[in-house]
């Protein structure tokens, strides 16, 4: 088996709805995708999202032209149905004529009109079947079925990759992704297995030489062992996170017993962004996914996809 | 591709291991795992693990000796270490001569040294690579790494299986079991292609036919869907739970803020007893992994033993 075929093209329904080479996804994550990464990752054959969660319309306008300039394939944008920006983070996707949207936290129903109209490929992030078969009601053309896993916002019923994806291909008919501790290709494998048409990976590319993410945080994620991740305020809204000094004291009052008051103060604002973007693991939040503990090294995007792509058709030529 | 093609044995590590045809270990489940069921699973190719921990020393005499009358294949029993009988379990298994014995919730060490000149072949049950690790220093045969989505009492630290097998597979070298979600052919495979050599099911056995668990028990658990297991009482000893009126008080006290005292109340004893095996939904607790999503029928054993099977060489000759 030479080189080339270990990186020929992986055809499902979801690299076929994209136009991509492989149904690999990186998260458009706050604070970590933005042109640089996604133009890596769709240049690599796979789908880059620029998150526009942690962008206001204009700098979320210059990501656009810039991953445009940058890569010739197919990319696509994030955007947090509840965000405040939400509404102009969409004028201008729909300016700039980007084709593929992912959307998440929020109400998909909302957005379906407006972007079924607009004529784009769009996809919506769940994470339950319940919400999934809203999704695909709503006239969404996939879902991202996300485990308890994921790194950042999470659901609060913490269902499993393992157990969600089954259940989610069982019931859905249009095509499945699967998000939540997929770092490399056994995950990309077991997902498909699981039922999946393609899988989106957060944490690996978060830590990867484009994201915009701090070193102090890429750098935890790649110390981070399996127990070095935690999943806090699952009472008043789920977020994954590396285990920082900030993240104890999160722990210690969930463990503690601290009411719902004292956990949203704790919760306080823009702790995505002193960790993620500006490194403080004392005071901000290293949101990332239980997977950090299978990522060993900063390395590019394309080193990532091929790492996911040759392992895929490795295993799978093995098995014959 | 005829039948018999289709129920061809699996060769793996851990098939070889404990000498059987599947690398399928049911769980010796509390409640649920008496001699009918772990005889029906041995028969039908995978290992039967008789569950000791609800039992007492003369109670589990008798399902070790009709176990042996009903099957001529292997079988196993399972101790948890903690349990205030395990002691007099562990003679007994001695006396009668049984040669697999998985252990669990305990500390290895202490066991290590007995059943190791025992003769016996031991695995040990775990939530973290770290413990992975001690249970091979402490020269166990195999692994059982169980994700946070197993059933009943489950780790600290709440890895999935998704994210704790490839670390697990990647820190071993002795055998490992993958526990936690696995409830069909799709798990099965999904767990060896993330880096198990054999897969325990426990959720799905425990609401098969041959399943001392009451009938509302079963029911529960093939009615449950993905959003209907609760993972309970996270910061005194996880138990995972499919939703009843007693598992709704759980997590309204743990949602509510409740403190540790409380918890330990609310926790009680005897709830596994009261709910597996004499299904009281209202005040007892109906121990189950998040894959009773899954489970859709009270089926046989050896039904479930063959979809596993089947559908593994399925998946796997397809891909050729």
């Amino acid at each position: 088996m030479d080189n080339s075929e270990l990186l020929q093209p992986i055809k499902t329904r979801i690299s076929q709805l994209f136009g991509i080479d492989y149904p690999i996804i990186q998260g458009g994550m706050i604070w970590a995708a933005g042109w640089k990464l996604s133009s890596a990752v769709s240049k690599a054959g796979g789908l880059g999202l620029i998150g526009g969660g942690s962008m206001d319309a204009e700098l979320f306008r210059r990501h656009i032209k810039k991953c445009r300039a940058a890569v010739d394939k197919p990319f696509g944008v994030n955007i947090p149905l509840m965000y405040k920006h939400a509404p102009d983070l969409m004028r201008v996707t729909m300016e700039e004529e980007v084709k593929i949207v992912f959307t998440s936290a929020g109400n998909p129903k909302k957005a379906a009109e407006f972007l079924k109209s607009a004529g784009v490929q769009w996809a919506h992030c769940v994470p339950t079947v319940k919400m999934a078969l809203k999704v695909q009601d709503a006239g969404a053309d996939a879902v991202v079925a996300e485990g308890t896993e994921a790194g950042g916002h999470n659901g609060f019923d913490g269902i499993t990759t393992f157990c969600l994806i089954p259940q989610a291909a069982d019931a859905l008919e249009i095509p499945l992704i699967a998000a939540g501790g997929i770092a490399d290709h056994r995950g990309f494998l077991a997902a498909m297995i699981l039922g999946a048409d393609g899988v989106q990976v957060g944490t690996r590319f978060a830590a990867s030489i484009e994201s915009s993410a701090h070193e102090n945080y890429k750098k935890a994620v790649v110390e981070a062992e399996d127990t070095d991740v935690y999943l806090g305020f699952k009472s008043v809204g789920p977020v994954s996170m590396v285990k920082t000094a900030y993240a104890e004291k999160v722990k210690q009052s969930e463990w503690g017993g601290a009411g719902i008051e004292q956990l949203k103060e704790l919760y306080g604002s823009g702790r995505g962004r002193l960790g993620i973007f500006l490194g403080d693991g004392e005071e901000g939040m290293f949101e990332a996914g239980q997977s950090a503990g299978l990522v060993k090294n900063i390395e590019s995007a394309q080193d990532i996809v091929k790492d996911f792509v040759q392992g895929y058709w490795k295993k799978i030529k093995n098995s014959e």
